[in-house]
């Protein structure tokens, strides 16, 4: 299991390589979102990448899907989410901050080791100090608003989509006619949503701009109960084949209170990223959605979203098994799994500690790094050349500063599988020595082979 | 040139197919945005890899970025977009509608052929009818508002992004620090920008949710115009390789008059879409902004943004060239210029009239179809088995319904270079028909070459 100190170490790590910076960071930051730098930006890449090959290129019956981000209020009207999407919040009367109940109740708790006497009286507002100065709690709504076109009133009034799985119910018909697919079958989408959390936190895991990779998958509603199984199964699998330690994940199925209001079944997926308080943290969910999002939109919209099956003559409103993946969630389970301190040989015979992101060389930034052993007229060009030769397939660094041992530790706290060194014998031979993150042995290979041994081991 | 109905043809089959959908349809849509299909999602995703590949990954001199969408307000004061992002508008005043003054007069002379008399006095509101009864023009925000956090007024204000420019920009140290990168260097980023256009149209080109594909390349002031004009030269040839006839494009060198506030010289790179009017239509524009971004920061923000050149022991605010794709533009021109009417042979011995799309096989959604014979306990199985094995690759079609030459014209249509037939003496020779979708010539290919034909025929 993940000591707490490997999350810090993590997000320490994460932000000195650029993997993650804090969003406006030069204006004083914002903690509602994050930017992912050259490395975070590689790594979210691979993770899509994966994510879209594994569950829907892979699969005959996967399509994917690519809607707006902005959808017109009438979807959310339909959808419940203008009236329930909602968080009840407490109001300090003296600085007229807000926050949720609950989570001021919590960290009282944590702080104090009990809970607070008369309910709120004792609790702080967090801005301003005053005690127990709250009104009673109140919906607050979770969706962004934004105005569109020419007049800035109701007319103009959209939402940030708070999930992407909305903008595949309303495309229910289009993709049925355009693709020719009959349940089961389904939509799998990437991308942005918003939602406007009261307390974001815990590093790139709660933010109000996040990232989801969501699939709705349409069946018979006599088959629900099958592909609500397959799928958890599935997408237990995609995270362990990637490399997460099936040891730190575990199933969580969610009482039918802490359910959304749409779900008769949810089984979140969790992992134990080490955070403080409940160190258990969800990956994504998988929830059985039934026959409401397809009702509600038959029922608010001209269209009508029924499946007619010509096999058996029946008419039906398909039940949706949705499985959503947080995917800046997914990288921060990667980078905490893959993050190692052993040791290594040093130049005098002894042992170093290193830092070692063991990441599944297929989500590696970095997939291999050139490192010419000394700056030198002849080295240099050699290895720029193999550099540039290897780049036309993956992402490839070039480093000649410092001393190699450096560099190595350099390429190992990236997650970089593969270190290529051009040394003085490679004039001679044309060949190299590449060198593997994880065991460190050496092998030497031919300069002309350097493409297929990489190609050999980075696939699948 | 592509002729006018080309584009009619296009779009008609980009709904029809299923690559471009309306956003909101079932509740009477939105002008706003568009949905992107299952056909449509691919193609944009394999210009996006594309890119990637071309500008960021395959260049030692580039690293990519993924910021954050949603920005504070001190970012866009700094910038200058508060001030100066706006469009002037006129007011009728009878309904209180808002227009762009220059678009109502474009759209009176492209009616009448001829200019209004009076001014503004002849044309009517385009919604109430009233004419000439326009206020003054007055300047209106493109910039689209959104509010964070638990108080919704003016503290939590942010702007959702008009440009991925300014997270570049605002993170330029941070990746400096983290990449030890040097001038000349750039910085990529792919991702979805809003801008409230008051006249969205023209099918995906002009639309107020939008996605970008942007370079910010940072060099010394002294190589801004040799970096300027070799990115002109690299933005046009990617296009040409990607399968653009340079014929359709042209450079449009952007007067000083019309030039975006902070930009010392702008080249656009158009292509001839067969817009009514003005057939032509920007692409990208690469623009010299000087040391105008990096020096505002600079101003408003507590960060020095300059860099300090050790061997020359100068230090200097980069001059920065920015390359500045449209990504669904980019797609309606790949569209335009793939689609072709031709003819195809029948199984009558005679010719039929066929609809193609001659896209380059690595920007074509789907890259083969796997179409057995006719439907057939033996066939359909040995059919499927391939399909599944060639989808590890690569996004297949399976298609087993109606004859063979109508199932050929359905992947014509949508631009699969590869139609694999297993038919009878599959069963016997353990081979099957390729067909090329271009020339329409057919090879024998064993079962088990199958893979690494076309490996070999699909890789750049």
């Amino acid at each position: 299991m993940a000591p707490k100190s490997t999350l810090d170490n993590v997000i320490s790590l994460a932000k000195r390589r650029g993997f993650v910076f804090q969003a406006g960071e030069i204006y004083g930051g914002s903690r509602s979102a994050w930017d992912y730098g050259p490395l975070g930006a590689e790594l979210k890449e691979n993770i899509k990448r994966e994510w879209w090959q594994t569950f829907v290129r892979g699969r005959e019956d996967m399509v994917g899907l690519d809607s707006s981000i902005i959808l017109p209020k009438a979807v959310w009207e339909a959808s419940g989410h203008v009236a329930t999407f909602t968080d009840p919040l407490v109001e300090c009367t003296s600085c007229h901050r807000r926050a949720r109940q609950d989570h001021l109740i919590e960290a009282f708790e944590e702080k104090k080791g009990r809970a607070p006497e008369n309910g709120m009286a004792e609790i702080p507002c967090p801005n301003c100090g005053t005690k127990g100065q709250w009104t009673e709690p109140q919906q607050f709504s979770g969706l962004l608003k934004t105005f569109l076109g020419p007049v800035d009133n109701e007319e103009g009034l959209h939402y940030l989509r708070p999930e992407t799985a909305q903008g595949i119910f309303v495309n229910f018909n289009n993709v049925v006619t355009a693709s020719r697919k009959k349940p089961p079958f389904g939509i799998g989408q990437i991308g942005k949503a918003f939602r406007n959390e009261i307390t974001p936190g815990n590093f790139i895991f709660r933010t109000r701009e996040f990232e989801q990779m969501e699939i709705e998958y349409f069946t018979h509603p006599s088959e629900a109960g099958h592909w609500f199984d397959e799928w958890v199964e599935a997408c237990w699998n995609w995270f362990t084949d990637l490399g997460i330690d099936p040891d730190h994940m575990r199933r969580y199925d969610v009482p039918e209170d802490d359910r959304a209001h749409y779900s008769a079944g949810t089984i979140d997926i969790e992992y134990r990223f080490g955070f403080q308080g409940n160190p258990w943290g969800e990956l994504m969910g998988v929830a059985n959605r039934t026959d409401y999002d397809l009702g509600v939109h038959n029922q608010h919209s001209n269209a009508d979203l029924s499946y007619f099956d010509q096999q058996t003559n029946e008419r039906y409103v398909p039940y949706v098994i949705e499985p959503s993946f947080g995917l800046t969630r997914s990288m921060m389970a990667f980078l905490v799994d893959a993050y190692t301190e052993d040791e290594a040989p040093n130049a005098k015979g002894g042992v170093d500690k290193r830092t070692v992101l063991k990441l599944d060389p297929r989500l590696a930034p970095v997939k291999a790094a050139v490192l010419p052993l000394s700056r030198n007229e002849d080295l240099s060009p050699k290895a720029r050349d193999l550099a540039a030769e290897l780049r036309r397939n993956w992402n490839i660094d070039f480093d000649d500063s410092g001393a190699i041992g450096r560099r190595y530790r350099r390429q190992d706290e990236i997650g970089t599988p593969f270190c290529i060194t051009v040394d003085f014998d490679t004039l001679e031979d044309q060949a190299v020595t590449i060198r593997e993150r994880d065991a460190m042995t050496q092998e030497r290979v031919a300069l002309d082979q350097v493409k297929s041994y990489l190609a050999g081991k980075l696939v699948r």
